[in-house]
């Protein structure tokens, strides 16, 4: 643990968010996810919630301003409700970057697309379409 | 995720506990344990109290009844206050195991002791005198 | 070994099947099928057969309720008999999940199917028709 | 699976069998045995009981005729009864070398002398004072 | 070494010869032939002649009878007369297996077979034509 | 990159200071120091400064509270000036912890004390008398 | 460190520089740059700008004479400002090169064309438009 | 070192050249030749000349006499006088083979048959075209 | 293969022979020599005898004139006869080096001696007391 | 190849030598000596001579000016002549640090003080006693 750092995010993840670069994304899974299915980089998170860790990542993490969307969400199958989880995401991310965009992506594909990201978070997560894309920013170090 | 196996403990952790045998033990660390200067094999497990994963452990590891203790706290020192996360430990033990015993160890001890440990769970416990030795009994399979 | 998780199931197994995610594969293979050759993920039961993995399998793992199948062995050419551990494999998996389907593919198409398992158990089985590819489901923790 | 070698016995474990030399001790450990804490070559057989792998391993390794012991066994303390287990070991293993000799060791030093062992053999045997050490013999070649 | 098997097939070999399954095949390949050109997995046999090897190999793998070819040389080319040592492996293959046919493949098609072999044992064998590829039967165990 | 994370630290250097725990030391040593004959966790930040890193870690790494000491330089030799870098550590070390102490160890005990270190960073400090050891303290999270 | 050789390149990044040939191409890149994205040997340089390293390197590598062009950039956007830092490119790459030709590619374009370089160093760069693509020339030994 | 092995050839050639089967090539590159970005097994002989090689390399591995080359050379570009260097190689080939024929490739597809090599040995030699591939014959052992 | 080089002796040997220096030994092991036991470098010779690696290894090694003995015979116990195969051995050894001396030690130091060889070779010698240790000269190049 | 950088010292060398601090050790060792028998670190230099190496390293490396030696050499047994290839050392030392001192150490001394430099370069080098230990100084950067 450091000062600065939340506490939920693991080592591994805050190097691999470090690496990460421009324009580069990062899938905060469910712990149903076929993650080693679809990515080679795999850095698990079992019993936290994606909540948890996408506030603790928001802290150190800017989304991508020069991007048309900062995030994408798998879309729901008509007919499902809405997904609570969702106004969770959209309050952190909108406190995080106020004019954020939001995509979503029909299941398949976004099994597919998964496949491109940096890495995948297998989370702990239950709630139904939890799945979160981010899209890393610029950093701006202050010094 | 499986079945049967609480969701907290990784896949990485329940493979560990499958290996360990009859007399191994397993220390519980907090977020602030010296874990990879004591062991080769440390498994991180950040965000998580040690409560919740000792509730995990207890559904699948039986302790050693064979043993004079099943479990090893850290001494406390002169003057310190009984950590009230004890209560919790020995509620937890106690529900598993009720004719249990715990030993403590004192502190510079205690860390020489956690070299012989078969494993460290890094934790991101936070409670004082939160680390807990786990000694692993004999599986008794119900076929 | 640990409670709660059957005996004939290795460490690496399970920590195999911890890391499946919902809608990955996973082939119970015979004896003699050409493991190797159509998976980089392969894991020995070397002397144990299909049922006794299998039982134990279902134990830990939910089949997906969300396909229109569950389940898939391997066509018999015709003329051969219908292969009698079958009706063991459907009477396992009707235990765990009563409206299941399973599907038939024919020989040299499945050999190319399970190239895209996300692993392959290679049993000691020698039942004649003994290849067995079970679909992962949701899995619904209880806390 | 080969003609001529119990399909029971791994191809990790057929290797290891050929590797060793005359005079190497190898341990068929049960389940509970503690084997990753006492040797690094441990060879996992889940599932499996020791008298499933000692037959096995008698119809490819000879015992050590040069020695006056050619398996050991763990002592069992003052007033446990004498291990039916035993008696299955000792027709196994009086069928391939008619003169054999069995020696104990008390529990304790049992542990601290497999470490010395050329590997640990972690069967699913659950038996009380189920572990046996077998002594490599001089393999002479039929041709 | 273990008794039963022959004394010229290494550990290695061995393993690899376990782990192949039905309708894998592996070639025998002369001291000349470019084997890590061809294929990732090469076992070295250094010194020793494919007809030592071949009679190792029958004694434990069983050729496939349900293949319309049991072995597969490579053609020579117009002239060359017929290689004597081929009479050899038609000795061997034919007092394993009665009803064995041979195919041939041309030279360069040959070392491009060679690519989906399950491996390539690298003999010392001198003689021309010499290469010779097995393909694995179905394993019976005995027990 | 990082925000919150000074840029001066690499990825790799961040997970280091995150996996060490309390009481654990880190040696900031200059470009001469023989770093990898005395340990074997080395980090390289060629062509930065301590100070520059010293500043970088004390805004993430607390130093330890309950030693008698929060860091070692290594003793000048008599007759050496006061080096005027250790103004700069002490200065820095003031701002983040006013009533610290700081050792000094003589030149040869230092390299072996370097040997315990939970790691080394090789900087490209020129400055004699430039290495500094820190010992990390507890990290208390703010949540 | 060694005398001759900028302090400021890595041992690592020198015998990277040395295992290029001819016409092999390295990216130095800012510290936004995803580097791991397009290319499997990244060589990181936190906290040093790439005027730095670009000095460094200089004085070790020629440039390619023999290609139409010695260096690559990113082409600004329509409307952008020439970067400044251009300036200090053009200079240090005129001192070692007076007739030297630099190219630029769109964004997207130098993404796709640096999974192509031998090798990408991730600097701390924060400068817009710093990225830079050195072509190596033929070393000519003195002596 | 041993006898009968020139001694400027390396352990890791000579193991390199032996493993080599009929056909195979190998290319003693120059100094400046981009080995690694052509060929993954690239052995080193830093600050030797090709001609020094070239003997070594001729005095244990016989030339293709099967093919209509036995090596190859880089096509000098118009205008370019005759490169001296190759005087040496074909009078050290000629002697190892008097009926030689050698090949050019135009030099950007010479880069490109570089990658189906079996290996580039990267040499010191600094003369301009320079870079040499050996076809590989079938060797005869005397015994 | 390559020529001059005896055609039993694998790459991997060569490679040892040629890694190995002034005074290093290196022990030629019968088929049923506990070597992983004794040594962390075993090179597999599968099916030779030592009389015909000996005869390879001769070719290529010279033994050591420095020393008061050129090889190692494990001691016969008494009453044993004389081994046949120590007078091959002789023969071979004094045509290489006429004024040869060989040293026995006693069977248990032979096996803790033989922790202390550059590597030990296992043959597939039958024969009694075949183990052989070779100590290497000095090499003097011919050029 | 790199400008600055003498071509016969390889990047896996270079690398080596800058990763050395001051006061570490490596030895230039001649093509005979026993180089993986006393260190973990050997870096070949097949083909070289040891006086081509030194001067290479000592254009790049500085000696160690603080210690009472800079070099150290194998103690010629008594009656041997002083060797040649010595001058040449002490030319090439002194013409880089005049007031050089240079130690010896007797045979087996050496070969065990050879176990704690930081490396050792096996070259080609065949003058009796051309075994050669540098000492690392002080590197002061000039910018």
């Amino acid at each position: 643990m450091l000062n600065n750092i939340p506490k939920e995010l693991s080592p591994e993840l805050v190097k691999c968010l470090m690496e990460m670069g421009h324009g580069d994304e990062i899938l905060l899974a469910d712990g149903n996810y076929p993650a080693l299915t679809n990515n080679d980089r795999v850095i698990r998170a079992d019993g936290l919630g994606v909540p948890t860790l996408l506030e603790g990542i928001l802290k150190l993490m800017p989304l991508d301003t020069y991007s048309d969307y900062q995030a994408i969400l798998m879309e729901t199958v008509e007919g499902d409700p809405r997904p609570d989880i969702w106004d969770t995401y959209k309050k952190d991310i909108g406190d995080a970057f106020p004019k954020y965009n939001i995509k979503t992506i029909e299941r398949q594909n976004f099994y597919k697309y998964s496949k491109g990201c940096f890495a995948i978070i297998q989370t702990g997560e239950t709630a139904l379409y939890g799945n979160l894309i981010l899209k890393k920013g610029v950093v701006v170090p202050k010094d």
